[in-house]
């Protein structure tokens, strides 16, 4: 399946490894990262599923109309120019969430996470309906795989 | 200035009669309402503002390509065609912003209010940071136009 | 019924002067104009519309986020954030279409137009199906109201 | 390099066995297809590449928010729910531009393509200024390579 990342792009040492963390725990179990392809959480993530045992698939759907705006561990970058207007398309196209740290950008894709009706696993993020706290990264993906029902790569 | 009023399409009366209070409430102080331009927050929001004493102008913008869809108190209503991503739009051109109800597409509009850094006042919505809460339209008004610092027609 | 007039950003005089004309025949019809909100053809045909004897409304779809970067003859001004993308929302939001000059904008908007099924008259602008070329602003409105089947206000 | 290959989703069957022809000779030469993921030429470009002796990468990028509206023949698709404005995102993904067939779509690609400033390969499309046209899929890719600079993989 595919799993959308979300989180700030400005983020602290800690922050940054819990993102590290949930990117190389989706990769090692066959799913594919969605993110929005800059920096912070999103470089993070895509650093952990690129430097997993078994490398995942990253892609980043950017704001800007450039794709090497895209930080290095994104595979596929997609460009957009629709500026903050992708964060919809970031939820989109995800099966499932994870929701890391508590900005605003943040805060507007899971509001359209939830839009899309998709399971969305939080780490230290908004508590807000439609977000299920959990503590790891583990944790947060074996929610999400069973919500989703698909435990197979996808 | 330009009010963004947000709020789900779905709503009782009660929250239909707040969303049609406010309305009155901005057009009454010679602001524009800016909306999804649906039903239900959006329709509400707009008849208020219509049929306040100094009638204000309304404006609605649509998820769809199709401008005729409307609710009939849209003064000016803008087709995207670009689906829920409009949901940026909405909170990106007005000044300030009103939330109402707590559906998920508000929450995302919340998000992107404080991304574009508007003031937020809130009734009965999310508690979330950026959102500041009051109790009655009147109270709601007052505080956006002390935060843009703006009481004038505009 | 509301006219979306199209054209480049950067324009000589000739084609200003034609752009203005367009616009005040659009208003002296009680039609309102639709463009892309900045500079060259948008700016030439807003200031027609605003400086006829009976000024008509003009809407901006601006590809930022800043509603002040529309130029000063539009009534309202649309930010999107969308960036060109938003050359979809000036074809869609007319009812019909008056195609100004040659550029590569100018061509993307023709296309969308046919997309959306408007009906375009062009002046000194992209020999392609679709555009039906006409020689003076009064043939180009006289055209679309024919085609849309509306002189009145709307 | 990515290649974006644009035209209609109703097609003859000379246009099909065009557009397969292109995908084939753009996967054989290591490149990435990029399209708009659904039917016609779309779905034909990527079941040349796909079915080619070493089969390259296919990005659709649709316009609706599901992303199994993509013909089976694409190997990334990437769900926007823009509508016709993500042929904005078509035109803006690929470093070159095939463009096919004659539609209206095809016509508002060839002009963002222009705006982005790509090289255009035309084969029974639109004759208009920024379309090199030539007659054989081998004749375009030779023409993309060369004005992109790039014949290795990317």
């Amino acid at each position: 399946m595919r799993v959308s990342v979300i989180g700030g792009s400005s983020i602290d040492e800690r922050a940054e490894s819990t993102a590290e963390a949930v990117g190389r725990e989706i990769a090692d179990r066959g799913h594919t990262v969605v993110c929005g392809g800059l920096g912070g959480t999103m470089e993070a993530v895509c650093r952990g599923a690129r430097t997993a045992d078994d490398p995942g698939e990253t892609i980043g759907i950017l704001p800007g109309d450039r794709r090497d705006a895209a930080n290095p561990f994104v595979t596929t970058p997609i460009a957009t120019g629709i500026g903050h207007a992708r964060n919809a398309l970031v939820a989109m196209n995800g099966d499932a969430i994870v929701a890391l740290d508590g900005g605003p950008g943040t805060l507007s894709e899971i509001g359209m996470g939830a839009v899309y009706d998709r399971p969305i696993a939080g780490i230290g993020t908004h508590e807000v309906a439609w977000v299920e706290a959990v503590e790891t990264p583990v944790a947060a993906v074996d929610l999400l795989e069973k919500a989703v029902g698909n435990s197979r790569k996808a």
